[in-house]
């Protein structure tokens, strides 16, 4: 109770469409503000994955109709960060009024530096956008830069490199206003991903993992605890086995132990679990981490459902 | 020296395409950087127009094909916000640094409250987005509830409120974080229209006039002078006849008389005036307003160019 939580906001807490959105964070607002009834501190960052693929994907097909001008990455990141944050903010705003919880609730606009010899940028993988034939995608490649990989079958999708992210540049703002009672979105889709460059910062096509800038924001802030929240109650191992077994608490050095054996998903369990284990690596002495359900965040932070990743 | 100052930046300190916007805004940076370098306290609104007529035209387009949801108005602000304040903050953190300047620049998500009885819903004005035909804008009109006007010969366009802003919501934050040092970006485009309703926000389709909330947020922040920047170093009268005069130093009294006697153009330079005077009726004493162009700010803050409008 009474602690600073860095609350990582899955697909699930937003939506397909703006009408969607603004719906789903009504119900994300409530869960939120529970958090914050609880006592708690909050500083949100969220994913942007539909929401960037949906501007993205419309943006560039008005492109090139030449309707409109191709926007790119970087900028398309920072429209889901007004877009998104706009939805979140004005929810959490209306749900603090209700309750009559005297906070206030803003979007910061928010950049990351990440390395320009990230390994990352040597191999793309983070696939967005919509899938293409071998032709098409070669065409976009050559005319756009474009990296394209064969996706399961599927087709061709474009791939992005997903850099590590290396510097929150508004932290200290956002410590700032966490200190003065406003509750903080900040590093929506992971941030538009900036390289720096003899102190200047300049925009580069990447997208940063949620989790992972999430982890990097709650070490910046000294946070309490890094609540990541999905879809499911709780970290499983064996998943979709018959031995299939829910965790309740779960040492660094037990998840470094089911990273290896393989018990996480790519691209899912994988990342948050990770993510979890980073932060606690380096966190102050008595911090820990948190998976859970967006739907039962109140309840796991009361022990009642949720993993707990702690260190030793 | 040494005030505080709500800069409203107009389209030509912007761009129209992000490649363009990229390389005005580093202009538009070192502007803004020598006015803190004069030692004045910056908060900063900028317009939308070109922005918002980009975003909503592409993906309406993309939209009427089926490509991508459909985006309404309040969002598509939302999506300029981000855009625009990215690209100014940038430039303005890579200005400081170069500059050995020790301030944070942020940007704000804000949303200005309207009244729902607000005249100008009755009557909406403003255009936006793209010419159609009249059974195209009849269409449209239909399935979208849009309001269509004819455009001087031109064809029909979409015509949208503008709604005098009420309240901006964020602005105890951005009172806050100014007094903390930093450079806020705040109410872009004019701010995200919301109505109020029990204490409920909720988006409105509306463009609120950027210089009216810039007078606003002046006014709130106690602002020593509000500053209009745009393509022309000074206010003219008799503009674009043999008589033309550009005024240095105008009273209220004198400018509500060059109002009456429709010495400005409405869309231009009327609600540029018009801001100012609201601004300077309720300001506090010593208050002024400054129109100027962006490229000779620095000098008009010297006193050597632009035009100053006072209370007498």
């Amino acid at each position: 109770m009474g602690s600073r939580l860095v609350v990582a906001l899955g697909g699930n807490a937003l939506g397909n469409t703006p009408k969607e959105q603004l719906e789903l964070v009504k119900a994300t607002a409530e869960v939120l503000a529970d958090l914050v009834e609880q006592g708690n501190e909050l500083v949100i960052s969220h994913g942007n994955g539909r929401q960037v693929g949906m501007l993205n994907l419309g943006m560039e097909y008005a492109a090139d109709d030449g309707v409109a001008p191709y926007i790119p990455l970087p900028e398309c990141d920072a429209l889901t960060q007004g877009y998104i944050g706009y939805h979140l903010q004005q929810a959490l705003q209306n749900a603090f009024v209700r309750r009559g919880i005297q906070k206030n609730c803003v979007t910061l606009i928010t950049q990351v530096v990440v390395r320009k010899d990230d390994p990352g940028f040597l191999d793309p993988t983070k696939p967005i956008g919509s899938f293409y034939t071998k032709t098409q995608a070669e065409n976009i490649a050559k005319s756009r830069g474009y990296v394209f990989k064969e996706d399961a079958g599927r087709g061709y999708r474009r791939v992005v490199a997903s850099p590590k992210p290396v510097r929150i540049v508004e932290l200290e703002t956002i410590r700032s206003l966490t200190e003065q009672n406003a509750v903080v979105i900040a590093c929506g889709g992971g941030g538009i991903p900036v390289l720096e460059e003899v102190g200047a910062l300049e925009g580069v096509s990447a997208v940063i993992d949620k989790d992972r800038v999430s982890s990097l924001l709650a070490l910046g802030l000294k946070a309490d605890r890094l609540v990541i929240l999905t879809a499911v109650d709780q970290v499983c191992i064996h998943f979709g086995k018959p031995e299939q077994t829910a965790l309740s608490r779960m040492s660094i050095r037990e998840a470094e132990q089911y990273i290896r054996d393989g018990e996480f998903a790519p691209g899912s369990m994988l990342p948050k679990v990770e993510a979890c284990v980073e932060f606690l690596q380096k966190a102050k002495p008595g911090a820990s981490a948190m998976i859970t359900s967006l739907a039962r965040a109140k309840e796991a932070m009361e022990g009642k459902t949720g993993t707990v990743i702690y260190a030793e």
